[in-house]
């Protein structure tokens, strides 16, 4: 059996998967050394992690997704800012000309005036089976890298396999573009990441991720300031420094900092930022409190500053302050290759629903019903390392060439 | 058997160690809670780390130590400016007559004219045996707490007990105060605790605890900006981001700042403060810098500033810059009360030479020979928390009252 | 004639006042240094500049005010937490026990619960002539120190003295509590600084003003974040670096913060922070951005973290961050002693109407019709420098004692 | 007579100098905005400053310089890196082609194994000469952009002219490169610039330009942390609020770092950041420290970390800290442009000697003896713009085309 992963992302005209098609283009033909993702990290005894679990490798993937605009990435390259000119240069014709799957826009619509596309499930499962065949692919994992959403009040239709079927039949507005993607993904047997704070694994799609034993992998990708809150919030634990408040704020001027100017997409985001600290400390923060700016003179560059309060021996009182000056895309690109190649190996694992250890990868880390959900970002990395010791077992071997 | 500590601080008149002095009084008298101690931190299960090992209660703690003046504690908090007023004031006049075991200063001297204290070897034992029957201790644990002082030149008579033995009886000016404090609580079965980046565990030394089975820890508490370091850095680590750059800076005030102005002093509380990045990471990080600078407006207030520059995906750089505003003792002083509670359960437990298990509390972890040092703080966690697993076993059983 | 200066301030029991209060019994008690005041600071020649120009000396100055709740000095300092417990023990008992002019609260509720008192013009008028009357002052100032409040919908009864007067004597409720102490210190010939950034010199009260040649100030004391911003937007239009985007944000845990959690209240304040930085630079800056925060951990102890994106030569970028952890009400307190002793100045100069000398005191300087309202903290300083000549020529001849 | 300018500069293949060149051409060719520079700012007149003064245009003027490497300019922008790949693209040929006048380096040595060039008084004369001569240039001015030196010790040779001119004759050691630049300028006629720190006019020459009637400006140009210093600490003095500590670092990773990474050249840098301090405040603030560290990670991107402790009313201590992000040459290179055409300007009215007028533009602002130094930005622009209200009057009238 071959080891080659097709990757379908949805919102392939945006920041982050355009970079991600073009940094597979530069990294595969030697251009770029593979920093930044965990499968490229070397391990003491000399192999990457990528190797020892036996992920496919990057040369071995191939990248397709939809949009709802016919943008080509290497226009979508010249619109988001994310790479210098020179790195734009330098991509491959061939995957400059890259077009997407056309879905149709739905009904979602952004305060900007952007449509979030839907795309009907049985065109999204035909577009799924087209790749795989076309590609000759051995696993097809899903991303979903849309733009962040108004949360929909909960529907009954949820709750169900049954229920959600019917709506989804009648076209009831409750099932999103989100749900429908992760329903195509899991009926074709693929794996679905939700890279998003959107609410997608719902009851009824969990019920069927787990009768067609397919991995879920979400949600919303860890990126900047709270994989930095998930790595400081434990160290203050572990000495007995109480917080007293975290206050974050982030300035971002790219179209996903637009695309939170709205409110209630704002709302999902800061939601979803907001969850870990408690978790991780034991204790409730009353001040805890996230902020979202789009602030355009730092285009894809965000900035984070962070303040915190902890009182300490005698209760007394000391700060904390830091400005992250990060790169949105950048942060958030290479964990789209880990997280696809990881997928991969569950599959070959034969693992199913969703997957605590990738829990590192996630701001809302989705488990098992029962599993406890861990947001320390070191007690997520000893989840991990045991994982990748039980898959080490049955790495697939090597021929040498 | 009772659980009765003793502790004995060499520096007793120090900013930390009359921190310590004060707030254990504060405590146990119910007056101030007992916040930023590991010991006391509660498990998901309700109960106490301390508890759960059966170490020690506070309120079962003596402490004395040696000085070479002989201020009382009231004047040294005084002196220190650690402590508000108020909490001064409400320290008990038992507390604040204290005064030190008086040692005779030995002519290591520092440049600001203050000399610090050597001892000789037996009359420290006198005094440990004497603070031993005058409390009814059941375990005695020494802590060393005095100033930095510059790194001695290597010398043959560290490699060996004999050679060392010879040395003293001499007085060769190779035995520091530091090795006569540890040498005497070892000599006597006291746990010893080096709290400062000073030569103290050398060959010799080692090879007399081994004989007399007595734990030791060390060296140099890690609390402000090292803390800081040890957690971020693997965050870097594990998310693949390539540290080009790590730029910290820490302005201080108080004693210990003034005698890191001396440069010899400096360089050794600096090379205990770099060791620790390129263990964590795996690879030699070229612009590590370290400063530490007197600058006296802040008096016992530190405050770190750190910058990283760190190289994620595609070779993009990022920064993170952290603003640490602390206070030196109030992150010292109870981590010396934790520690010395957890020697007594490794005392209980029958362990003895260099405790792996403590290594997150120092900024240079000392390990036996053949293991390997662990500077990120969350694999030091995993050691500790398997470690308080395997001693619960034994914890003694608290009989109700 | 005298030199005996009254203040009277609306908002007694605020922190900002009771500040005020506690520090001149302080300071003239001689137990704490006379600091952070304009009139205290020394000339090149020898002088202060508040002997230079014949202001009033702390020593003859006496303040009262009016206040809702009855609570006397003593409890407001405790209430307010800004100043030390050690501070608030000096302050003499006589000091402590000074209450309040009691006035019924208006019908200007904030969302928390409190209060904002209102009070009739005419018991204000009889309450300012009682006070000149028992302390015998010389010159009457009337601060304006209440909470912010929302800015009421403009009115056609503000356009004239005539139809402010039958809004008055009607009881309309467009009269705010701001106007009511401003009609009544010009009626009484008080000078009026209305240090909030709360509407109240309306056309009508500025024509009563000339009518009775009473000098006003205003509006909304320029301490922190805004002090900071006109000294450094200067620099970069210096320079002709451009400034492309200013996000200013604000954590603060006081009353006013608490206040300013209320969306319209704060619109009047981040309203009066952002009209500075257009007017220093001549141009318009798009991405301005002011954020106030109620956060509790930091009490009275604000604290701003403001991010600058410039463009310089050839238009590459480049960043400044600052970050100021300042103390509201120790940084507004001394600028209420000093615009009092300015504006008996003022008035003892025959000079009324907006004082555009005083303007650097101010977030929003209100300036006669026809002046143009400077913002830059140096034009301001000019400005104040070439009046401080002027005035110092009459200032009184001091008789040797 | 025309108004064409000629720039020399002595460091001509250094990063400043470069850019310098490069930008030059960029702007006349249109191909970059105007940016950064106060001749090119525009007056609410709504003509730009260089306009109003008649100071000659940038299309107008004519660049070369001295160096001991024949490097073009081409290669030493690649060399420095301070412009993208983008930038450096668009410089015309021609420029890229450009290559310094040689001259032979000098006994000075940098730790680094680069020569400082010297060039003996004579070549230099004649170099200017020629340049004149080709150029047909009415206006020479010769700017001393050299890397930081170590400070010589006084030489009674510097007294007098005489003495002096007997030391060059006799090739004495004690004359300095910056020195030979200075007097072959001003035996030229050239106007003299010193934006290094390196000392230059001593009293010999300035006699010798008073001689000669050539106007002198310097030293040491003020950009990054120097300049948001000196507009800070007037903010502060204005306001009452005594400076109790100033702690300032800085990291940058050009050779202008490497050179200062020299203990002996560091030196000269630092104490001429450190003069403007107590200038400003009119008080010694005894914990102003400035570190100057080399890091390579930033390259040209210097960054400064200042930390500024403050006192307030009642003694209440405040904290500022400042992170300036800036590049080092991309600020400095608008000065020199800016310095070049003002010089034109004072040469056109007469001026020589120090030209006090110029003081916003250094560090160490060099004046006539008996004037007294202005370190506060905001004082230095008052004399500024009084000094160009005057030449405004005398500015050639330009002739429509």
């Amino acid at each position: 059996m071959g080891n080659k992963l097709g990757i379908l992302i949805a919102g392939y005209g945006g920041a982050i998967s355009s970079t991600v098609v073009a940094a597979l283009d530069l990294m595969t033909r030697g251009l770029r050394p593979r920093l930044g993702m965990i499968c490229e990290t070397t391990e003491p005894s000399g192999i990457t992690v990528g190797s020892k679990l036996g992920a496919p490798d990057l040369a071995d993937t191939v990248i397709s997704g939809w949009d709802v605009v016919p943008e080509t990435i290497g226009e979508a390259l010249v619109t988001h800012q994310v790479l210098t000119d020179t790195d734009i240069r330098d991509v491959s014709p061939a995957t400059k000309g890259m077009r997407p799957i056309l879905v149709p826009p739905k009904h979602t619509e952004t305060t900007n005036g952007h449509y979030e596309f839907g795309g009907r499930i049985e065109k999204l499962r035909q577009d799924i089976r087209q790749f795989r065949a076309e590609n000759q692919v051995d696993w097809v994992v899903v991303v979903n890298c849309m733009s962040t959403q108004p949360t929909p009040a909960w529907s009954a239709n949820y709750e169900s396999l049954e229920q959600f079927q019917t709506a989804c039949a009648k076209g009831d507005p409750c099932v999103t573009p989100s749900m429908e993607y992760a329903c195509a993904a899991i009926l074709e047997g693929a794996g679905y990441v939700n890279f998003t704070p959107n609410l997608a694994t719902i009851p009824a799609l969990l019920e069927l991720a787990n009768q067609k034993r397919v991995p879920l992998a979400g949600k919303d990708g860890k990126t900047g300031q709270t994989l930095l809150k998930t790595a400081l919030a434990p160290m203050f634990k572990l000495r007995g420094l109480q917080v007293q408040g975290w206050f974050s704020t982030n300035i971002l001027g790219n179209r996903d900092g637009e695309a939170l100017s709205e409110p209630d997409a704002c709302n999902t985001k800061v939601t979803s930022k907001e969850s870990c600290l408690d978790n991780i400390l034991g204790y409730e923060v009353d001040d805890h409190q996230v902020y979202i700016h789009y602030y355009r003179p730092r285009r894809d560059n965000k900035e984070a500053w962070d303040n915190i309060d902890v009182d300490g021996f005698l209760g007394y009182s000391m700060q904390v302050k830091v400005n992250f000056l990060c790169r949105d895309s950048i942060l958030a690109a290479p964990l789209i290759l880990d997280l696809a190649r990881l997928m991969a190996v569950s599959m070959r694992e034969g693992e199913y629903g969703p997957l605590t250890q990738l829990s590192m990868f996630f701001k809302s880390p989705e488990v098992p019903v029962g599993t406890p959900v861990q947001h320390d970002l070191f007690v997520q990395r000893q989840i991990f390392e045991e994982w990748v010791e039980k898959c080490a077992a049955h790495a697939p071997v090597k021929v040498a060439v």
